[in-house]
């Protein structure tokens, strides 16, 4: 059997965001994202569990030292995003229309270049308690 | 990598329910289900987790509009069985002991046909917060 | 300053009910209560909060132990409403109708005669995460 | 005793806002309120519960019906608020800092002339998990 | 009517303890504590809400900064007991059995003299999910 | 489509713990875990949840009775952990560091004994609601 475990780690952040595609006419985006799409923004407390898995290090006992792990998350996604708006002050939405499927990619990919290859990860960004994903599935 | 993206939506219904196999004898029922086998019924807050699984929509960035799946869900499965007793006022469990297990498997029946068939699609149903179910696993 | 601590202790229970006047018509009934009057009953898993205030016993430390309040609601409560009909299965509600306030109130006054005299006392009841209640408020 | 008991109806809303007082310097303001402050917004899950506190009726055992508390709540202040920019959108933040306090106290005065004046209100108002407030305290 | 508002903060810190009176024979002790009088410890995540009530500052909007209150909280209490045994490692809980009620008490009169005088403060710890206190009552 | 369910069941414990790996030095050990190194403990409020997977009985619609489940966890597991101290009091981790991935290891090692071989197992342990590991992966 495999010895590899999952280890998650939560953190959170607060962001105001508009859903807007800009190749899309008002009208359109209006009737694609309702509410999401006010233009003035709204906001949420975005949850983020990172998860990663790999063998534990038979010397700490730890797939990864979740407080480093936490320090990497806050360093790369927190500080990033934490109390912006996502579509005025980041590059990564600019042109990139802030969904939580959108949001979990982005963090993926900023996060995969800090850990080393040997891990797996997952990204599972909660939007509201209601509505969350994962990526990759 | 595949771009397949899990998103999540969380509904709820409370409804009355016994756990009752008609095949066996009252006493077999008794002995197998214990408090769960009370013949006027309990009931149970239950929280429905639909996770479905696909390529986000590059107009959109969805994978499906959190919204639209939550709209299906209250109209398959949330009007059918909210303020219930399921054995008594249901076609599904008539017949059916409504252990978590079958009416994950229900509700999955329920939603498959209403969703496109490039969506794979999980139900996780919560019967108390320490005894819940995934379906398929 | 007052040296009185409150202390909480949390259990829970499952239970049918519907709500119903019995002295009102059923088109009255089903006017005021709608989907909780529907009549094969619906359920809910009851968060059930109850708060004792008193001063700390020198001794122990405690304003009462915990473990033991446990029991007393496991035995005065628990055991009574657990898996029931409130309708049909209780004393406590033949004549009473189950809403979240008149159960808040009925559990009050079957734990207050088992409980020394220097306490106060409080029922904090969730029928739902959304809907709850408090007794005396 | 008093026979008074309250109910509490949780509902939701995701607002978009900044911290900014009109009347203080922008360098004042950025001191005071720190990433709060940012210019372009961020936002939030507030989480909103209503207490009231009354006798219950009777005739239904109700203090108030929770699902028309629900419905004035919606009316009131959910459709007011949610998915909004409270700077930019609503008149009630247009010159007020809308803090969790503010944002407290406003949702308060809306409510309390569409209640029955035998009731008592109180707002518990949830930013984030950590940090919220209640009016009157 | 009063323009008071209570405002909470939640933060959390891990911790050893047993609860055992030095001035009682350890049989007593047993009998009293049972579990949790284990010689070798056990511990709990302790979560730690502040209340604060006062009036907010009409130049900020705050009855009191939350991030300042944090700090506090976090300078005073959480680097004093966070991955400490109490028993062991504070002077506080020398000679005071660590209960959650004394717990609670120990933090109030912590925390009391770091705040200004026109505040009243309320203590909640949640030693479990289920077991809390709040001091004063 | 394969008819496996999962069941979950969740039970909880509470213990001391620090970690440290006797075969380092100190001064590692310190440099590696940290506070969590400290010498005189501290605790965590596990909460374990016990993932089943197999294909429902026709006879009962159960997978696993949850009840039954929750019996032999608590029998194999929370019998032997609760208000225990691992470095001190457990055979399990007389030489093993207790990490909560080695703790997730040592539970599935410890229950799989007692289930039928048709099953298929997992174990998700919080160490915090921040912190949580999954074995296996």
């Amino acid at each position: 059997m495999s010895k590899k475990i999952a280890v998650y780690r939560k953190e959170h952040f607060n962001a105001a965001h508009r859903l807007h595609n800009p190749l899309l006419s008002d009208e359109e985006n209006a009737a694609i994202f309702g509410k999401c799409n006010y233009p003035n923004y709204h906001g949420h407390n975005y949850e983020l569990v990172v998860k990663v898995i790999g063998e534990p290090d038979p010397k700490t006992g730890y797939v990864i030292d979740l407080k480093l792990l936490g320090y990497i998350i806050k360093k790369e996604i927190i500080e990033r995003f934490d109390h912006k708006n996502l579509n005025l002050d980041t590059e990564e939405f600019k042109d990139l229309n802030p969904t939580a499927e959108n949001i979990a990619v982005v963090i993926y990919n900023l996060l995969c270049p800090k850990l080393d290859k040997r891990y797996e990860l997952k990204i599972i960004l909660y939007e509201t308690e209601r509505n969350f994903v994962e990526f990759p599935a």
